[in-house]
């Protein structure tokens, strides 16, 4: 089956940046087999042909960092002081369930999908029912099971390890679906089942990801009872190689970069999360500088309130340009590349997605320029991030499936998977009331 | 002609931010005769009743700084160093035009209307020709004549002056269009063009706005020319005084704070301009503090991008958290009250707009609650800050008249503006390419 797209400005995200102001891509079932410029000869039989009417065409984007699960707490006691420890983690005890966090999971994707996410690194509970969801929503994704002392999921301390020792082997070799394990963060682990959780994905050959130097008395703690920061900790632990994700890293130090750099970690940056909560600035320039992989994270729905990337970019514009002091750092089209190349890269796909190149997977969307936020037009990469929205999204392929067309969802109303969702959270809503007061 | 909007949720932003989880707002003509709780009961006539479907509704949003003439330039050069000389200023003297400024004015009001903009304040050329398009649009809108040396709507040095003069008596008295005059900046004026500026407002009682406090090289200009802040410099020149805009402010010392505060000048801040161009954050916590009224600008649409103030309420509130290191500062409903009361307060509408209560101005925007971002919502003003884009408003009153409904321009398909827009676009097309080499 083979899907031509035609009339579109073809950003291929390519190492050099190569364009095609008025070009096509081609699919044949779940790869990319041509992209090119209107008016070179096609010669294979085509089953397709879409106008995508002056749309811009680029990869599928990629978020490093998210929480599907968390749906149901977006737009809770968000400006709160201690909102983790006051409202997230007691809430989750209380009444996050298998099937509470599937239908979250299922929006959020949907969400993903609707803003052109085409892959996704998770790190939350119930990862089995949430590899469910993801499978069926046709997504491309990393699906990592917490580890921490007292979980949801589990009645024992750290039984994550052990759901991730079930969890696993269920889901390896699925086309689009990576099982992972996550131990939530240095300061929610002890050493030991730190160790264990590497051991697991060692054994399965799965990534590891984890919450890293991202709060202010991690980095106090780390100082006290160490006299190293947490990622050196990690590092002395055994912890990091080139198969982990670590999210956030707001407070690397220039040592720690270095070390993020030997072993060869990728960073997810979730900007809007990270400042919003008035955390602060990753040093992105300085781990770009030393050779990290890094990808752009929303975080999750909590704490970076839409699964979108357009949001990041952005702000990853602004405040890095800000912060830089220098308004030529971070051009537009680096950032679009962090989007898509960088999270590929990251997340270990770089081989597979990330561009639109022969060969790769056929994740890719199309931005409509017809709305008044998009015109005009001299610079696309520049108004992917400093005008364009999610509800710009037009189309969405995902190992060339169709997933949204004319912005919405093609298997499933949007509406159905609120309608479930909402269903489940008739306790959540109960118990969130005596929450907030 | 009374309208009934029924079956929302109304955020009447008044002083003690009263709200109306299922409520209505009841408009007569071009004014709010009541707002409330559903089921309260209506003993008037209602000729018209609206189903707001769930949505959020709100007073119209105020943006206190932009530049309606400038959509061409968009997406141009926007990564590059000192912009505004190498690009703006020279192309704008070649290629702008009357016709250039009226269809881009129109263009960019419709961009606001359907972000739920009713209110703006302009700043820039040809403004006899944007309060035309103002008005055609049905905008409620004070428009601003810059004065500089050399200005593209006028051959002689400071036209600007004589054009305010012919200008500001056409409109004024006009129910929706105030007029006025802005000095560019204290560094393109001469202490005299500056003093006659403020004797034109003051001669027909109009405000004045001034870009102040912007530029580090304005900065260093005027500590080694006058030994002196810019502000200092506008306070002893006395051009500050209650009908003052001044916009930006980044660099506003402790001392000029209380010079503003004394002379009671309003601020309008830019923050997603600002910091896209690597200026820096003006420190409104402080502002607020010393009891000045503040509003939101998008800036125009080559510095900030796209004219909605969603963008620019979420850039407030990651920004300022960050720097005050709070994340409990800037909670969202004050972001709110600053894109719509405090707007109206800095535009010195506070009596007619920018709160819903019976007596003010039928100016109100519903934003739909069925798309994706917009669920769960615990909180409307932290959904409508962290979660919300442009692309949510579903409809727009301005004076009562409908200028928006399902989120379409209810008077003018959005196509027929860019076309219109876009036709006048060719010289400026032309040099656009060669000053990009």
């Amino acid at each position: 089956m083979r899907t031509l797209i035609q009339n579109v400005h073809v950003l291929t995200m390519d190492q050099t940046y190569t364009e095609y102001p008025n070009g096509f891509v081609l699919m044949n079932g779940n790869t990319i087999e041509a992209v090119g410029a209107s008016g070179t000869p096609i010669t294979v039989q085509v089953d397709k042909t879409i106008d995508g009417r002056g749309a811009i065409a680029m990869p599928g984007m990629v978020n490093t960092h998210t929480h599907i699960g968390m749906i149901p707490f977006r737009s809770l006691g968000d400006d709160t002081p201690d909102r983790l420890t006051r409202f997230l983690f007691p809430l989750e005890k209380a009444c996050m369930t298998r099937s509470l966090a599937y239908h979250s999971g299922k929006y959020a994707i949907a969400e993903m999908q609707l803003a052109g996410i085409t892959t996704f690194m998770d790190l939350y509970y119930f990862e089995s029912d949430l590899a469910r969801a993801a499978d069926e929503m046709g997504a491309r994704a990393i699906l990592s099971e917490t580890v921490l002392e007292d979980a949801c999921d589990s009645p024992v301390p750290f039984g994550g390890l052990e759901y991730a020792e079930r969890f696993i082997p269920e889901w390896l070799n699925h086309e689009r679906i990576t099982p992972a394990i996550a131990p939530h963060a240095p300061y929610t682990n002890t050493t030991e089942s730190l160790q264990q959780a590497r051991k697991i994905a060692d054994h399965y050959g799965v990534p590891l990801t984890i919450h890293v130097s991202e709060m202010d008395f991690e980095m106090k703690k780390y100082e006290k009872e160490y006299q190293q920061t947490p990622i050196a900790y990690l590092a002395a632990c055994g912890i990091l190689n080139s198969n982990t994700v670590a999210a956030h890293c707001i407070f690397a130090t220039p040592d720690d970069i270095a070390l993020l750099a030997q072993h060869d970690v990728a960073v997810a940056h979730c900007i809007g999360a990270n400042t919003k909560s008035a955390k602060g600035i990753a040093p992105i320039q300085a781990m770009q500088e030393a050779g990290l992989r890094i990808g752009l994270g929303t975080d999750g729905p909590s704490s970076g309130n839409t699964l979108d990337l357009f949001t990041q970019m952005r702000m990853v514009a602004n405040f890095h340009k800000t912060q830089l002091k220098d308004r030529s750092a971070f051009p537009a089209r680096e950032i679009v590349r962090l989007a898509t190349m960088g999270g590929a890269e990251a997340l270990g796909m770089a081989e597979t997605i990330g561009s639109l190149e022969p060969g790769k997977k056929a994740d890719l969307l199309l931005i409509e320029t017809e709305s008044v936020n998009m015109f005009p037009l001299f610079d696309p990469y520049a108004t992917i991030v400093y005008s364009a929205q999610a509800a710009n999204v037009q189309a969405v392929w995902i190992d060339g499936q169709p997933v949204v067309q004319e912005k919405s969802l093609v298997k499933i109303p949007l509406a159905t998977l609120r309608q479930n969702l909402s269903s489940e959270m008739t306790d959540f809503r109960a118990t969130a009331s005596t929450f907030s007061k």
